[in-house]
């Protein structure tokens, strides 16, 4: 849930700097992201990913919609992982920070015919095919060029995540990929190896959200498996990769479950061994996702408290209203997907009694709530500050300008030193597009 | 649903001009806002006000959360209104354009201190008190300046628009406004009346977002009557003004109905009178505060078609997928709040019978759907151009760059002629904050 250079003690600190200090120096709203936990979490992953399937450990990507700033991407650089982009803008973020071009992979269900030449132009390692038109496209792109491109196909395996139950006939009713069942998955196959620009690595799958549990990952390498066995056997010979996708979950909550890279990557492993032996076919490179879990929990929001209002409810009850000086604007997964978020005091401790409480935000719409029910000190008061922690995926990349408040900053805490990486946008950003 | 000078037939066009030709001027996807449309659906409601309530009409406030650029703001003041904002960012706008502050009202649950320092001296002329901690904060403003504010209190009255009925004892779960029920709102009258640099002017309230019919309008007019009452009781004096907000709903789909501005405020208008004689008080100035109602069916988004995919369901039916170059980005309230649009072809007629269609956007979301279930012509192919119409409210205004891709441009019509007045978004733009 935080970072591992946070305390949560008298006040918060990260990496020994105050809450208090960052507000002074950075002001608020801000995100602010620990730097050492996002490299040590990308480690991980690789590290995981290597132990799990040694030879056979292929790529992890960063999935970049997660969160994604030039410096972020040089941190991935670093890392020595691969990123995983889905539009030009993504793919102009990693180029700009000279991440090798071999270690990206374009994905998407509509990318568009410039953002795929300008992908096959730049050299990227990997393009995951998502429809009968891409291909075409992927293909025309690379002809013109005179190169191949590696290829994978993106295939909906038919698993419903929250059941983690595979649906009975595996038909998916998603915007994404290419049902095996249907014959869809099929039919791709045969189209790209039509092409001689491109050269089909394998399939991908990406089988959902803030997944828990290892059982979906593992029907899903099933399947794929099962696939690459189909095709071994009409074509006579095999295809070296899988991608995995992403999904890994986290927590959000004190007392949450998150998902440990080695456990759910040698779950994985024994499940793909598995397959691979009883369809006698060589393990395949395996490469994954992970987005939320790498830069989730390393990122926090810090707000100040705005104004207080104690409401009076139906049966006679009260509701602490705490307002702060963001909301929807820099984190709209409350309002979007009911995600839940906890908060706590950051200037300094309370000994005051707990109530129950509201944080809303600033925005002019009632829905504007980041946390619906909270038990908070009745002594909170304007100029406190607010932490919420695990709001690096999501919260930052989906924000936008409701009510013209400009965007957060992104501050990076190494060290014990603190530097903007994203800076915050001034009202003259808020009018820089207007004629 | 659609302004006054589209014309949907061979190919859809507006004042004339061919959604063909707009896409290959200005690219897709883009807002394409009619501006005699939106001047005289403004223009209405000003003419509506003025005639059901005579000498008694107060400024109609276009709510500027719905969108607004200064261009738009620059129509607003050609057309006399006045505009309500209620962030520092949406205050510039309104200054920029150069509206006389006198016609503007500052509302908001958490105004900053700066933002109401920076209202009070624009000389704004209204500001919505929201908390008492605002009252204070626009007081020490006010009293620094050596001035006197104008101000409203933000009534809570307790109706629930969705019954059309009172909640039976008009508390209110939101954060927004004192509530006359628990007493709230007469701590707040008594403690502005503390302070000499605030002259209160009356009440406001809002009910709620796209609401039909008028009962509920009525309903607030009459809880605010009640309580003008009971302050000229307790201060023998009477408040003389009222701002009963907007929300006022308007068609999305074919067939909604939609609020008309002269019927809706002659409703208003007949409830006010009522309660002003049955408390034997002066009927005080009215003012209102339409937006969506005002912008909403102004606006149409063009898409262009990237990818279709035909998807086999569970039951054997299958659901095309037509994904366009857009999607959650620029209109995320199908996700945010399940609201139904509608598109038609905009390049062409076709002929082809009506499937089960699906319309997604292009980002890397499951969950990135703009209309989940409408029947379109068979024959879509990439390259053609869908148009979804009443996109105005709450579209670009809560537009994000999910996936770095880049906010689209809004492009104003008006006889015949067309031109940019918020520019599209650049890859350089989406790196911009980027350090």
């Amino acid at each position: 849930m935080w970072s591992s250079s946070v305390k949560t003690g008298e006040q918060l600190s990260i990496s020994g700097i105050s809450a208090k200090d960052l507000a002074k120096e950075f002001g608020t709203p801000a995100f602010f992201i620990d730097e050492s936990d996002f490299r040590s979490r990308a480690l991980d992953w690789n590290a995981a990913l290597s132990k799990a399937f040694e030879s056979n450990a292929g790529t992890v990507y960063y999935a970049a919609k997660a969160f994604i700033c030039t410096e972020v991407a040089r941190w991935i650089k670093d890392c020595g992982i691969g990123i995983d982009v889905c539009t030009g803008g993504e793919l102009a973020v990693a180029l700009a920070a000279g991440i090798d071009p071999a270690k990206i992979e374009l994905h998407g269900n509509n990318k568009s015919v410039s953002e795929i030449q300008g992908a096959v132009d730049a050299g990227v390692g990997i393009i995951v095919l998502d429809s009968l038109y891409e291909i075409e496209r992927v293909a025309a792109a690379a002809q013109k060029n005179g190169t191949t491109q590696k290829v994978l196909l993106r295939i909906t395996p038919g698993i419903d995540t929250h059941t983690h139950q595979s649906i009975a006939t595996a038909h998916e009713d998603v915007k994404f990929g290419f049902s095996i069942a249907s014959g869809a998955a099929w039919a791709a196959i045969k189209e790209v190896r039509n092409h001689s620009s491109l050269e089909l690595r394998g399939f991908h799958a990406h089988i959902g959200s803030q997944v828990f549990g290892y059982e979906t990952f593992q029907l899903a390498a099933e399947r794929l498996i099962n696939l690459l066995a189909k095709y071994r056997d009409e074509f006579k010979s095999e295809l070296p990769e899988l991608d995995l996708g992403g999904g890994y979950a986290i927590a959000y909550l004190p007392g949450d479950k998150t998902v440990v890279p080695s456990q759910a990557l040698q779950a994985l492993a024994t499940a793909v061994k598995k397959n691979c032996e009883a369809n006698k076919l060589a393990i395949p490179k395996i490469s994954i996702e992970p987005g939320r879990s790498i830069v989730g929990p390393s990122m926090f929001t810090l707000y100040e408290v705005g104004t207080v209002k104690d409401v009076t409810l139906e049966d006679g009850l009260h509701r602490n209203y705490i307002s702060i000086d963001g909301g929807m604007s820099d984190n709209i997964r409350p309002s979007l997907y009911g995600a839940k978020y906890t908060t706590v005091l950051a200037n300094r401790t309370s000994t005051a009694p707990n109530i129950s409480s509201r944080l809303v935000g600033k925005h002019c719409e009632t829905g504007d709530i980041l946390i619906r029910e909270i038990d908070l000190p009745s002594d909170i008061v304007p100029g406190d500050l607010l932490a919420v922690p695990a709001t690096g995926a999501y919260g930052r990349s989906l924000a936008n300008n409701y009510n013209h408040v400009p965007r957060p900053p992104v501050i990076a805490i190494k060290d014990g030193k603190a530097r903007v990486i994203v800076r915050r946008e001034t009202e003259a950003d808020l009018l820089g597009l207007d004629i």
